[in-house]
Parts: C-alpha cells; sequence; structure tokens
C-alpha cells in the first residue's frame, strides 16, 4: 500500500451470509452421530436439512443475490436456483471480485446468526459436534479455500459458557478471529448479560483473552420484534435497528468493558444512523436519572419490570462515549445518514458490509455505492471505513487477488 | 413581530405537565357521582388519588421542578412539597416567564397521557364525565386562567371513537386545539390503527375536521419497554425513543394521511435525533423489501408474527419523506444531534419542549440553552422552532407579558 494515496479499490465486508452446502456436518460428524446429525434432503420436491426433528428449507431471501427486487421471496429456494457464490467460496470470489469486495467476514444461515439452531437441539452432545462440525468446515474449507479472502468467525454452544470458552480456544489456536453471539440472549432463554451470577463470563474472557471480537447480529435474538400484532412486516423491518441499539445500551452499561477491557463488540448488520442519537440520549439520562433510577423504584403507572443491579455509585464515572470509543463497531451497509455523521460516531468504530446474498444487499455495486457514499470523508477516512477499521479490529491482513 | 429581525426572547412548549389539584373532578362533576368520582385523601400520610377502586399518589419524579438531580424521586409527594407552578396556572405563569416559555401545550397527570386511567374505569358512564369534566377544566380554569398562554389540549373517552370524536367536536367549540392519543393501542387492549374495521376512524376525522393536532406522548401506551427482563431502568429508558419511532413508521405506513389530508400528528417527548436514520431506513426497506413483505409471508426461524394489510400496489406509490413533511412533528427537549440534522428533518417539523415539571426539563435553563443549542441556525429557523412552527400547527396566537 502506498500510505500516501491509501487505495481504495476494495472493501472488506463485515457482514456476509453463507448457504451452506449439503456435506458440512456428513463430511465431519463421527460416524455413529452422522444418521442423527444435519442431513440435506430432497422432501416432496423441496430441498431441506433435517436434523433434531425439524425440516427446513431455505428461504428464498437468504439466497437472493443476482434476483431483481421484484423476484425476492421469502418462499424455499433449491441450490440450482442460486447463484453459486451462495454456497461456494471460489464461486463467492468471482463476485466478491466484481463488486471489490476484498475480503468478508461471513454469518451462518441454517445453524442460524449466532447458532440459535444447536441451542435448541435436544440432543446437547451431538449439537457440541455439530457447533465444532461447522467451525472446523468454516475454518479448513470455506476461508482455508482462499487465505486472505474471508475473516473466521466461529458459532459455540451456547448453552454452556464454559463449553463456549473451550470452543473460543481450540479455534482461536486454528485462526478463528470472531465469535458470534446473541443481540439478546433473553428470548433465546438464556440469562441476560445483566445476570448477577454473571453467567457469561467464561465466554466473554475467552474472546477477550483470544482477542476474538464479538460479533451480534441483528436477529441473532430470533426474534422479529413487532411495534403491534397488527404491525404489517415493512414497518417492523424498518424499525429492525430499536433491537441493536438495545444491544449497544446494554453492553455500554453493563460494566463488560472495565471489566474485560480487551472486549470488542460489532453491532452486525446494524447500521450506524441511529447511533448518534442513542448515545447522546443515554449520556442525558445517565446524567438526569442516575440518581433515582439507580434505586431500583418501580415508576408508578408503568407496566414493565424496572430492573436494578446498579447504585449511584457504580454510574457515577460511567463514560459511555469513551466506552463506545473503545469497545463498540457500528456496521452499516448503506447508511447516509450515518455516514453524513461519521465524526459524532467515530471515524475508527465504523465498517462497511455488503450482506451477500441477502435482499439488502448492495451486490454487484458494492464499491461503486461505498465511493459515492463515502465521497465527502479525506482519503484516509475513507480507507478507515473501506478497510482500515476491519483490517484492525480483525487483526487481518487481507491478501489482495491479482487482476 | 418585526419581520425583519424575529424575537428569539420566547419559545413555546409543545410539552408540559399538569398536577392536577383536588377540585378538578368533585367541582364539576354531577353530584350523584361526585362520591364516585375522583377524590383527593390523605391515607397514612399520604396524599392520594382514590378513584376506581384504586389509590394513586402523585410520583415525585412528575413534580420535580425545581429540585436538584440528587434529590429526583419516584416515591409519593405532597402539594406542600411541590413548586406551585405544578398545580396552578397562574404560578405556573411566573415560572413560564422567568425560562422564556411565551406558551406551553400540557399533558395531563393524574389521567395519565391520554385518558388511560379512564379507559380503565369499570364505570364507563362515570369515566365519560371524568373525561368532560378533565377537558372543560382544562379550557375554562388552566387555559383560562392566562389567554395565549396556554394551547388547550383535550383527552377523550378512549374506549368509544364515535364518543371520542363528539367529545373533540364538543371541546373543538370551545378552543380545543390539541387531542391527546396514544403512541400504540395495544397495549391498552385497544385496536391499532391498522386496524382492518378502521376502528379508529370517526376520532382522526374528528380530529381532521376540526383541525386538532393528534399528540402522541411518550408512555402513552402505559409501557416502559423492556430490552429484556433484567434491563436496569436507566438503559431502558434511555432506549425510550424506540416507541416513538415506532408510531412514526405506523402511521407513516398507515394510509391513514392520504384518506384524510387534514390529520397532523405530534411525537410528544419523542426526540429527534432519530428521525433522519428511521426515515431513511424505512424508504430503503420500502424499496427493497415492499415486494416480498407485502405478500404477508412468515419469516423463517423468526418467532414474531409479520402481520400484513397491504398489497404491493398499496406501497408502490408511498412517499414517506413528503407524509411526514406533510402530517408529522418531531419535538424535543434538548437534542443536539437532531437540531445538527435540522435541515433532514425539516425545519418546519419540529417544535421543542420545556417538560416541566417533569426531570428531563430544562427548567429555569430553557430559553438560554435553546439559545445555545440553536445558535448555528438563521433566526428564521430559530424562529420556527422556538415558536413559529407550534403557533402555525396549532393555530395559536400567543399573547407576550409586558414585562
Amino acid at each position: 500500500m502506498d500510505t500516501a494515496a491509501p487505495s481504495l479499490d476494495w472493501l472488506i465486508s463485515v457482514d456476509d451470509h453463507i448457504i451452506e452446502p449439503p456435506n458440512v456436518w456428513q463430511d465431519r460428524l463421527p460416524a455413529k452421530l452422522r444418521e442423527a446429525g444435519p442431513r440435506f434432503l430432497t422432501i416432496d420436491g423441496v430441498e431441506h436439512w433435517v436434523y433434531d426433528g425439524k425440516t427446513i428449507p431455505t428461504s428464498g431471501l437468504s439466497a437472493a443475490a443476482g434476483r431483481r427486487k421484484e423476484e425476492f421471496s421469502p418462499l424455499p429456494i433449491q441450490f440450482s436456483e442460486m447463484r453459486p457464490g451462495c454456497y461456494d467460496p471460489v464461486a463467492r470470489l468471482a463476485d466478491m471480485d466484481q463488486a471489490g469486495i476484498l475480503a468478508s467476514l461471513c454469518f451462518p444461515s441454517f445453524p442460524r446468526f449466532c447458532g440459535q439452531l444447536f441451542l435448541e437441539s435436544k440432543d446437547k452432545e451431538l449439537a457440541l459436534k455439530c457447533v465444532e462440525a461447522y467451525n472446523d468446515w468454516l475454518i479448513e474449507e470455506w476461508c482455508g479455500a482462499a487465505p486472505g479472502r474471508y475473516i473466521p468467525m466461529i458459532i459455540t454452544p451456547l448453552w454452556d459458557p464454559r463449553l463456549a470458552a473451550k470452543e473460543i480456544e481450540r479455534c482461536a489456536a486454528k485462526g478463528a478471529r470472531a465469535v458470534a453471539f446473541s443481540e439478546n440472549p433473553a428470548p433465546l432463554g438464556l440469562p441476560t448479560i445483566f445476570d448477577p451470577s454473571r453467567h457469561w463470563d467464561p465466554l466473554f474472557e475467552a474472546a477477550a483473552d483470544a482477542e476474538l471480537v464479538i460479533c451480534m447480529h441483528v436477529g441473532s435474538s430470533s426474534q422479529l420484534p413487532a411495534i403491534s400484532p397488527e404491525t404489517p412486516a415493512i414497518v417492523n423491518l424498518a424499525w429492525g435497528a430499536v433491537r441493536t441499539a438495545g444491544t449497544m445500551l446494554e453492553w455500554l452499561f453493563s460494566g463488560y468493558f472495565k471489566r474485560m477491557p480487551g472486549l470488542k463488540i460489532a453491532l452486525s448488520e446494524g447500521n450506524i444512523g441511529w447511533i448518534p442519537y442513542f448515545l447522546e440520549r443515554a449520556e442525558q439520562v445517565l446524567e438526569n436519572q442516575r440518581h433515582w433510577a439507580a434505586r431500583g423504584i418501580a415508576l408508578d403507572g408503568y407496566e414493565a419490570s424496572v430492573a436494578n443491579n446498579f447504585t449511584p455509585d457504580d454510574l457515577a464515572d460511567v463514560n459511555l462515549r469513551q466506552l463506545f470509543r473503545d469497545h463498540v463497531y457500528g456496521c452499516f451497509i448503506d447508511d447516509i445518514h450515518g455516514l453524513n455523521n461519521l465524526d459524532v460516531i467515530g471515524v475508527d468504530n465504523v465498517m462497511i458490509e455488503t450482506d451477500y446474498p441477502h435482499t439488502d444487499s448492495t451486490w454487484p455495486n458494492c464499491i461503486s455505492l461505498a465511493h459515492k457514499r463515502l465521497a465527502h470523508l479525506p482519503a484516509d477516512v475513507q480507507y478507515k471505513v473501506l478497510r482500515g477499521n476491519a483490517e484492525r479490529l480483525y487483526r487481518f491482513q487481507p491478501v489482495e487477488p491479482v487482476r
């Protein structure tokens, strides 16, 4: 790289998606577990994953790359209908090259964003082997197919933070750089990050020790929040960032960043334009309301519980903006308002995504749209957002293809 | 007013709060209903409202004017401990004059933001009389105490949109300029604004016909949303604007503004800094997802229902930004990010609030803080935000006091 004029030809996308090919688990599970492990079958002419008593097709919304918006559909899609880049790491490279994507961090599809599928499994011994098989496949086969092009992000056995810590250690030794976690464990039936017994400490400590970034994808709570029971889907979709705003606020107030200074979190596919308001508001609430709110007394006339595990002293010296700067990374696909306010969020705290092959993807116009959206920013800032911040955060050295 | 140099000495606050004095209902209910109507009693040394089988004290958070942040408390407060401006419209004027508040739109406290208390009443005949008594008292005694200083906003019998329409017509004839409604009727056990039978049409039509602004205060769904069951109160408070974001999105997509072009809504105490992101995201979702989302098919792996009452055609010509410009007003207490992005929201669509006597209030520094926050804007834009937009929206001619 010429440091005087950083190359803006490429971007690193910190949020893309893999459609797992049929062989992932059958190739890697011990022979005795293969029959019970995820199998890929055609049932009544429709391809399905069969596992844990469930038959799960792939949604067309999860493999929409190359389709026109009018063709987007949540109905089941077959491998033969997908672009090969959806499931083949070598075919994906051609699509990445075409769109200026130098490197990509990919989330799982069938296991869901942070492996919720295996959390739900009745047979947890099998589920652990499935988690390990996915991670090995991801590191060795998907990322291994093109060194310097894929940032390895693993999933964990969410049902046991100590097992999760072991899996983090095991995979970190194999080159993992990030670990998927839930934006909100409560809807998954798991303790929250405010759990008084510090349930999640082993997992977060392992991530901090191994310098793995905790990536929380929007939807990783298995919930699409509904404004009301009658609110149309499209309105709830537009509202979706409220989940990520909640995740950001919870982590900033959680005390984890103070207790584990090495922790870094990425708010995957959460967008960034809402961050300035919610950061400012959090500071305002902390300033105005911390004395009474820390005492944990319920508000009159409100139904919701107002749990509390703070004392006023805990909150007295919290610098929310500094915690954000040091630990939190906003991730966006296309966010004009966010980029127009990048200085408020922090030029070192934002990374770009392309969301291939989902319906919000900018593919195949990723790099050209990025140049348009970033044009008002200095070249060094553009470089940070396009790739510099991701390289630093994930300790990842991309390898540029020969063109 | 000198049109060449608009006076920036005063602001109009479109969100303040009344602590109702003890006589409101006892003075105005028919004799036979007084015993069952809201009475104000001291029980075990603590002042309470007694009504409908409930005993309800006033929270110290609702009457915090003049207190230091360290003294804020949700514990019950007595009238003798409050600034008289909390409950006395003449005493309030002195506090308004001191802080540069030319005029004020006030929400009820004991009946709650849009009269939820009376909605919950078992005896709906009595409840209707209570709604009428409040509105008469508000218009005649509170606003009547100082013509040109208080913008009359009424409540309605929320349980019956036809009765609500009648009450709107009755009060409009007496000078009402605004009507309180719920940010989200679903948690109140009421049909939503997407109700297929068009449940709310009579109420909204009456408001549009009488040119009353529909004011939806944050919290008027009687809910403080919780990110998770263990999330501390202060974190949920910082997250609170997600309710108002939901309200804005629902109304923009609801079709009401097309069907009733005279409707105007104010997002009371919702703040504004989040508006640019959610407007942009709504446009993006509309563009990218409307074809499949309008078909109403559930997403795989999500628990929440994805109800739908749209066809792709309904959504084809929706101009969300224009609907916002023509019908929606953002209201803020102190919002640096919002004011730094006022051009994106719209200089004609934003109004200031002082939230007297609540804990987020800027009192007594209202006008000086406003000048500081608005300093980067041209004088004519400052004038709009301080008072011009409120004067136009509420058709209200304030009367400046002689100083």
